[in-house]
């Protein structure tokens, strides 16, 4: 069977126009993968068209009568929203008529729904959410963003092992360096969970490096950076508020004058270069690991071009079949755990 | 009596270097303030000439024998090194001979030290550290940053406290913005702990804004930012490392080819103001908030710019009177609180 993705093209801030639009590109890209576009249908059938998309073989339309609101809260999504389009792609998975869904739709609701309805993998008991954020010497997988707020020792070292496993997989890296997010890498700093998450790794099957901080996530020293969901999420929103307004200043400082607006013109290929490299949709593509599936979030707010490197994160966790890969690594542990 | 700081001359990652350069500028700056040069007597003498400095009424050499390392630990550094320089500076506040301490020594020491030497206010269980950020309005002050990597709900609500009353001090603000730091802005988000951090808050007489995000640090929505200290210390690093990751990026890119080299010659000056705008020694000066007298944290890096930063932090807070300030409100509080 063909590589069949499931997209959730009601969802995000921009809807049809980037999900439909990026769709069409990434075929393009990618002219063996199956397509499912799960949303309203006669919507999507009108606007096919004008993207150049027809149903056939490799594009089919799923229809799905609701949308899952940017602000609804998870639970009433997912009691109140069976035939959204974010749980009718999920649902696709679940049935195997696909084998990843995407979705730019409310990060919450697209967790519970995935939860419920893949159930998570044996020796999981919470998912993460897991992306690549940009460092000086590649990138770095982060998890959680933003999943769990509340989390023990166990929940840390399931991250650290899962993050492992995609990395391992996704950048065929042997062994990926996994650190602890603390306030300090001395091993007396932190609070009680990080202690304890750091002795069980210590005695972990994965390549832990120890704790690292804030700073080290762009600094490159790990190829998986593990924290809970608070941190984490604080962690990323800091870095998106950051990048902002050194944008913002930048643009200031560069429309000051006639001379820094000449200055400006001079350095227009080397800013677009800088941008590129820090540009977020390159990233955009955030895993939910450990469910019996792929489910990959989209940033709500994703242009084109960003909603095609999500669609390019499914197609490569398909391709190196993440969610088996970490099931079977986890069985390994919970196998020791019995015979110890 | 005139202003009176004791520095400890001796901390940093450069010690006598930067700190007596930095003296010498702020004391032209200021040449009411008297300073306090708390350190290795003969080898501040030896040096005081080559940075034009002299003893006498307004300079005074405090001798302290010992040097608390950067990695030591505090309580070691409390328990054996009683006539450290960073002590002997604390020591100067306690018996009134200073209004305030200024270190660029090991901030876990430092904190222990002041606490033990100077203890917190009425109603304060911790001191909490605060520093400001640049934001694109201004700026955010946000504690906590390091001090407390576990906080209950109170704790997040005296640091509440004394960030509002600090602001308002500091910045001649009449009713600061606090916003509590979360993973969402709306109330069924976050933790058990920030949710009811934010049910005192909504009944504490200071202009609490609600929940705030990562982002929200930046883009300047509050005046005051209050997280655990785990938290804090995360967003302060990362924030430190993608500042650092993009200041590289740039570099990269400009001398990539003899065009862009070319393109950064025009752009100095736009990068230059730019540099300057972002640069953190002119956010250095970190407070140990909640004790009874001013302590200021410098940066362990920083250079001689930086530094003079972190006295003016000290004698504005000396100007405006800030633990008594605090221990004011907080009395009022406690008032409130028996009454009730």
């Amino acid at each position: 069977m063909s590589v069949r993705i499931a997209i959730d093209v009601m969802g995000g801030d921009h809807g049809l126009v980037v999900t439909l639009a990026a769709a069409a590109r990434f075929q393009e890209a990618h002219p063996g993968v199956t397509l499912l576009l799960v949303g309203d249908e006669s919507q999507i059938r009108q606007e096919l068209p004008q993207h150049g998309l027809r149903e056939g073989d490799l594009l089919h339309v799923v229809h799905a009568p609701e949308v899952v609101l940017m602000d609804e809260s998870p639970a009433v999504a997912l009691r109140s929203k069976k035939k959204s389009s974010m749980r009718v792609a999920i649902d696709l998975v679940k049935d195997g008529a696909a084998q990843a869904a995407v979705s730019a739709g409310n990060t919450g609701a697209l967790m519970a729904t995935a939860k419920f309805v893949l159930k998570t993998l044996p020796g999981i008991d919470r998912p993460a959410i897991c992306t690549a954020l940009p460092s000086m010497t590649g990138h770095t997988h982060v998890l959680d963003l933003g999943a769990n707020v509340e989390c023990n020792a166990e929940h840390l070292f399931q991250f650290a092992v899962m993050g492992s496993v995609l990395v391992e997989a996704y950048d065929d890296n042997p062994e990926p360096k996994v650190g602890l997010l603390n306030v300090g890498a001395e091993a007396i700093k932190g609070n009680d969970t990080v202690k304890a998450a750091a002795a069980l790794l210590e005695e972990g099957p994965i390549n832990y490096i120890g704790f690292v901080e804030g700073d080290d996530i762009y600094r490159g020293v790990a190829d998986v950076v593990v924290c809970d969901g608070f941190v984490g999420n604080v962690a990323l929103k800091t870095s998106e508020g950051l990048a902002k307004m050194i944008a913002q200043f930048l643009r200031e400082e560069f429309n000051r004058t006639w001379l820094s607006k000449a200055a400006a013109v001079c350095a227009l290929p080397v800013l677009k270069r800088l941008k590129n490299r820090l540009d977020p949709g390159r990233y955009n593509g955030a895993s939910l690991l450990g469910l019996q599936g792929i489910v990959i979030k989209s940033h709500g707010g994703a242009d084109v071009q960003a909603f095609i490197s999500a669609l390019g994160v499914a197609l490569r966790e398909i391709e190196k079949d993440v969610p088996r890969r970490i099931d079977q690594r986890l069985g390994q542990l919970l196998n020791e755990k019995e015979m110890a």
